[in-house]
């Protein structure tokens, strides 16, 4: 068993790898096609799609590769691997990891470190997106797990943030740690500190909705505490 | 075996999910993308394809992920699974999974519930798009099944869909559930009610034409009433 | 052993609908995206690659999926499964098939059943474009083959073709019969009938080239006469 | 045991074709999208995801489809499989190749045989991004590596490039020998020569940082000298 230290710094530097790959992108589109947002949001959603699959592929072997507070939380409620410690030591590092991807990405285009988003995301609808698209995360992720496909979870979930970001309002943040790392760059995928509660609160009420369609669709998904023997994490990222 | 009404209510998820995917694209990319309609539609088969793939991923399991009538009538036809009684409860599932759909897309943008489409899609060689992409959709799900690869369904499947948006003229509906709930939202994505008909026949069209190649190209697709011992539904979403 | 005739039609219906997925997409990325011709091929090439592999799956396990003259005459030189007289039973039925796919995307287009595209495509750069197309594609196809990964076949052509479509000045046609059936339609994708032969015989000095490097990287490509029992058609598309 | 000069032949026959695909789609966009650079990166990034991974399937198996100097390095490094003989003939045919790749993709496109690139790309935060991009790529690689998923090599590293061209400032070039090949082109993906030595030395920092996160990581990507018995590369490109 990966000692939990190791597993929470993985999944700092993955969340911030994401974050890195999503601001970075929205940087990059928002200064290179700079008459079409629509043109931005398809390169930015083509780069986050490829790059959070090859994220999962890189570090779910270590950690599980959840890279988000809530997906970490509900494997801990169903049973499938994580302890409430571990739960306590991953959602910290998740956050810092997506506070330092965000000034990774600032850099890399010559930004200040840090600049905090003026884009305002508050708004009925976008939060029902947000509701939306982290139910439809946590229920593809324990669906995958609960069906022993796990192994097919990297590109799943790259494929289902590219569409999300098209079909849900919100363009899909799906993930607070995430969303708070976005707070801290001014440009394209930024959202402003106002207007992250509202998203982490859509976020928890998506992932209860997940939580409720999963115990519909796929009963098994939650173990019984005396079916969880040791807490697992196999090598193509199973747990996620 | 999972119960009939629990197998219906996953396909009416899945269908509306489906829908929701279309619509909610199709208005984000008219509101981002104004300036060319290519793009949009590029945008629009990018999130449809991925998204079909992770929906059949998801559901698959639980009901076959079929998310469309005519799928559900020739695997009933075809002997692979669905008892006419199954398919009773699938078709009205999706048509009503299909119409929730477009409702929530209309809601997550901040639309009204319900908006009929104004968009005109009546013409013969639209309805020759409709029988082509009909047709293919119904060869490839079922030469996959029978040739033991179903396991790819969900990726070919959404491949084949973002493919069919670009060469057939019309878009590639090739889904009388859909084409339902695509009228209930006056958005780029959307149908007139008055051109349902018209595409639903065509569809049904293509099914036939469909399930005639099959019988040339793969004989071994229909199964003999008696090598049906159960019905079947793998976790792969062999069905399909 | 599926019967000659029968596998042959299915060359010709894989190899229409191939040309049709090409057309049929590029007639409506010219229209949709009238003002950017990159645009257009990027439009193009998406429907195509995700179309090809598509084919390639439903099409495989019943005659190979070549849909491609070349592939063929190949597969037969190296002793791969095909016998002379299935060759000369193939490539007909690719080249019929490939004008049948054109009228039908004309058809699907409210366009003329035939139209000779007045697209000229002849300079000495076009035809080494196609050159290094047809190699490198003879090379995938049969290094896939010669080193048991036949199955991935689908999915590896269809993101090679893709991606010629870009890399080659020529946009990647590698194909007699998809070029011939290519000048029936006066529209984005098609092809001067004067500028044909050029095309080909290019096409033919690439696949020369592809059997040159295919004996330096995989002298194993090429079986013993004595070796090839049988001709085999896998259902992973395996000869392809 | 493949012999030492075929596997470099081969190294460099595929660092070629990788320069072709990346300049040659580069010239491309350039001259199809003229009005949009961040359409001409899309387009690029679309031609090389596909392309790489295409290739890493086509060579893999003969020399493990290393393409890149500091793959090469530290695969010997970390005691993967490369003999430091077998590295020593890999280098310079990778470069070797990397040129004449640039000289077909000038060619292809009717251009003269060499232009020198008038691109500069030298900044701080351009190197920056050179030695994320770089870090990233040897993490990838050698993470499957470790833990036996190598045959996802393909797949996931044209899936990194494809986002790492849009999340890095530097558009990812992340390999020093198609840095060299790309300052034999005056084309879209070029970089004038004076920029070349700034991106290698980038390189080379960032491969070092990625030996370091994956002795965080991956413990045992690195074998001890008595472990590696001979020499390997299988055929799925594993040793990449």
């Amino acid at each position: 068993m990966t000692p939990l230290w190791w597993r929470a710094v993985a999944e700092g530097i993955g969340t911030g790898l994401l974050v890195a790959v999503v601001i970075g992108s929205g940087i990059a589109a928002a200064q290179l096609s700079p008459n079409d947002v629509g043109l931005q949001l398809l390169e930015n959603a083509f780069a986050t799609a490829l790059g959070l699959a090859v994220l999962i592929l890189m570090i779910g072997p270590v950690s599980g590769a959840h890279f988000n507070p809530v997906v970490s939380v509900v494997d801990w409620w169903l049973g499938r691997g994580l302890s409430i410690r571990d739960v306590a030591a991953y959602v910290p590092a998740q956050i810092v990891g997506a506070i330092l991807g965000a000034v990774l990405a600032n850099l890399m285009y010559g930004e200040a470190a840090v600049s905090w988003s003026t884009k305002d995301r508050s708004a009925g609808h976008l939060w029902l997106g947000e509701v939306v698209a982290t139910a439809g995360l946590i229920v593809l992720i324990f669906a995958l797990a609960a069906s022993g496909r796990a192994a097919l979870a990297p590109a799943a979930v790259g494929a289902y943030i590219g569409s999300a970001y098209w079909f849900t309002s919100s363009t899909s943040f799906a993930n607070p740690a995430v969303t708070i790392g976005r707070a801290f760059s001014d440009t394209f995928a930024g959202i402003a500190p106002a207007s992250v509660p509202g998203f982490v609160v859509s976020q928890l009420v998506g992932a209860a909705v997940g939580v409720g369609l999963l115990a519909l669709l796929y009963p098994s998904a939650r173990r019984a505490a005396d079916e969880v023997v040791t807490p697992h994490l196999d090598t193509t990222g199973a747990s996620k």
